[in-house]
């Protein structure tokens, strides 16, 4: 079985809106920091930057879907626990569940497909990215 | 019938990644404009922020979902239709639905809770407000 | 005499932070929105994105200094005045300063390199863009 | 001698405009964030939230100026060196000094001033902070 794989925020002042709670659109820029940070952590040190300039794929998102649970606030690092959820033919899907404290902050769902960078064309996922990432997949 | 509500956004080089598209993570931030612009032209100029300190009515968000249909670019101007699907007891929902150049971009839809500002606390739709929403009311 | 070019940003909820005004480093993204809209409004429409793309022009930034005379709110629009106040054989120096209801928020200045784009390599000012630019220099 | 601050980020994809490096107004949110997290380090991990919310001690910015001397990217750690370099009656002036990889990305110079955070007046450096700063100074 598969480690889990958490990606710690630092929330600040600066992510913060007059309500004393992270700004909402600030919660998916966390979200994506933790898949990034996913594919960091089992790419050899490669995110997107690096899987798009230096192995030519492209994981664009066609999908998001996030469940704001209870507000983020700098009290506590935000725990962002991210794993892959399902691997189709050409696309990825991944949970991105974050929380504060043992409190859950929000769930979230997205969904990228695989595509040729430099054409910014849809392709199969990669036969290394697929044994890569296999063994992490969970159910939601 | 109401008019149709659009919120215009100049996408530029900052809004990109090297992709030369806007990064995922500003979609959100664009959507939320233009839902706060929705307010502001709809509630005498006031949007979230006059909502919540001078009118006391918080309306954070409990989810959010969003389809990305085609790449936003700095080519075009981003128009953000907006407007209100559904008001409940405690709740609005807003459907955004970018595009560029005639191209559907992305639909997102998103939901909030109303609270008394000062209390965080969930509160029924204040009378004045639903009376200013129901006629802007459209499905999805 | 050159028209006075004012850049205006409409600062809402999510710029600000919990002390109730636009986060500092908002500011500086305010600025060079300013700045990027100069450039369209004075190069055909053409911001940062096409002159890079288009044109093989970069302007990457060498320097920037700004001063925080009173804090930025939603309460108005804020006003940037933009106008270069310096052409060098291979830079160019904008003065941004931010107004709101008359009272100035921010002065800042800024010097940008020209780059032949795609060589990241430094070149003198393009002829066309010297013609462009001269007639608009204005003193600090 | 106290020993260096260097607070260290990671800069990913999104970081980054299409020319490959991060995006200059992302740089002055990075010396923010190490200003922010040196506050952390040397205030039983308290930064501006806390300081502002619980102390009631804010620290607004008068001025920033940053040299930019070499592209920040993805390829590297960004290592803020993070230091005060005067403490004056109302005030405190820090030096961030970016560099990847050993070479220096940008020199950051920023002035903050004290205030009673909840009356947004200006206040004398309280006691127990110059007296946690002062050993920290360096000229720069």
């Amino acid at each position: 079985m598969p480690e889990r794989f958490v990606h710690p925020v630092n929330v600040t002042w600066g992510d913060c809106d007059p309500a004393r709670i992270a700004y909402t659109a600030r919660l998916p820029y966390f979200a994506l920091d933790a898949i990034n940070a996913w594919w960091e952590a089992h790419l050899d040190g490669d995110g997107w930057f690096q899987m798009e300039i230096d192995r030519n794929v492209g994981t664009p998102f066609v999908s998001m879907a996030m469940e704001f649970r209870s507000p983020v606030t700098p009290r506590h690092t935000l725990m962002c626990e991210t794993f892959p959820t399902r691997l189709g033919e050409k696309s990825i899907s991944f949970a991105v569940n974050g929380s504060q404290d043992g409190t859950l902050c929000f769930e979230g769902r997205f969904t990228c497909v695989f595509t040729i960078a430099d054409k910014f064309k849809s392709q199969p996922v990669p036969a290394d990215f697929r044994a890569m990432i296999e063994p992490h997949i969970r159910a939601e």
